[in-house]
């Protein structure tokens, strides 16, 4: 088997650096943009129109659309839902197109637009990304989202579980110094994930707010089987396909 | 005592997502250039002209200055010295102005130039960036530099080696998550520091040109008491006016 290269993004604003266009990119926002998304999907969604602004976001609203968004975790004023993954468990969503706008995944999801496929990533559809990264052909980029462009730890911690796993079962390999240090961070944290993630300014924020549970749905493996994809400036779920 | 802040940049191109007017800037380019400039002035050079562009330094070059220089690790065809620190250990360079143009290095340089104050460290003056990092009233940034704006793990780990003991010594403090995780790679590596560094891509890069001894030399603490700093343009050595 000849073994595809695997490389890790620490932020979207780094994205420039990577030939991305014969490689599947993963984006990754675990707090909780692609954690919500693939909630969102698994609760039946049609499909979502991620918007990186908020006038863009109010644009959509004045035309009728359901909108999800936030800023700085918190729900935007005229928002119908936030980014909260525990908003989107509702019957009434399934079927629906919604508008999604959030502080840093709608921005790295442009910033890999240019990718093969861009593939949305998270703990909970964990099984169905390495499935789908393993049984395909290309090379794969794992783009962590940070916060506001800074390198965040429970991105990286994510990369370094799916790493850790494609290299393990071989389909892949690495000589890139982001992905190795991201299966060795992982490797520090695996055995109490919580903890660890726990040290990051993100969860110290969230927690602020009040968002505990969502820290802890966020790092659930396999909810889901969903493989949401990005595809003409709308993301769908693929699984079926594939 | 007020404890001060510490966060680390993972690359040059992050620079911009922080406010460093008010901060001193520690630049690290372990591999090589940082280590090669403290070697310089422990060597007794007067001072060091950063430069870019190939074209910057063969200009210099052709007004009569003494010029080091590589790309891609390799000694550029006019130059009168490489990046290796080895270069430096000449008493011929004592009292000189020399040229210098790095791949990655002066890159770094010229993002940072906004700090209030820009310190070039490495192992090899790690005890004296640190006094001086101690000693200052000012916040604290650690600066990547990487290798072509991508991260690389050398320089998260002395970084790692810094915030690690200015902040076991209750001088800083950190929410960064950058500095986290390099403190926590530190702690990985620092016992057995060369064959960790061994998995970088760009170990592997600089022992393919025959570069064994200076990855070794490069991870030796505290072989120099300098505390080289730019200023107007220029790199000059400051231990002893602080």
């Amino acid at each position: 088997m000849q073994q595809k290269n695997i490389e890790v993004c620490f932020s979207p604003a780094l994205i420039d650096n990577y030939d991305i266009k014969d490689k599947n990119v993963v984006l990754i926002d675990v707090l909780r943009a692609t954690s919500t998304i693939c909630t969102a999907f698994a609760w039946g969604i049609k499909e979502i129109i991620p918007v990186a602004s908020e006038e863009e976001a109010q644009a959509y609203k004045t035309k009728g659309f359901i909108v999800a968004g936030e800023r700085d975790g918190k729900v935007l004023s005229f928002a119908d839902l936030g980014n909260s993954p525990f908003n989107f468990m509702n019957d009434k969503i399934k079927d629906q197109s919604i508008v999604f706008c959030t502080t840093n995944g709608t921005k790295a999801i442009n910033a890999a637009k240019n990718a093969l496929r861009l593939v949305v990533g998270s703990y909970l559809n964990f099984s169905s990304v390495a499935n789908y990264l393993e049984k395909d052909n290309h090379d794969a980029l794992l783009l962590c989202s940070g916060w506001k462009n800074k390198f965040s730890i429970e991105d990286m911690l994510f990369a370094g579980s799916l790493c850790y796993r494609l290299i393990a079962r071989k389909y892949f390999q690495t000589d890139d110094d982001a992905a190795i240090v991201s299966v060795d961070m992982w490797n520090n944290a695996k055995n109490d994930l919580l903890k660890y993630v726990d040290k990051s300014d993100h969860c110290k924020r969230l927690k602020k707010l009040g968002y505990n549970e969502d820290i802890e749905y966020c790092h659930t493996f396999d909810t889901t089987d969903t493989l949401p994809v990005f595809t003409e400036n709308k993301i769908i779920d693929t699984n079926e396909n594939i």
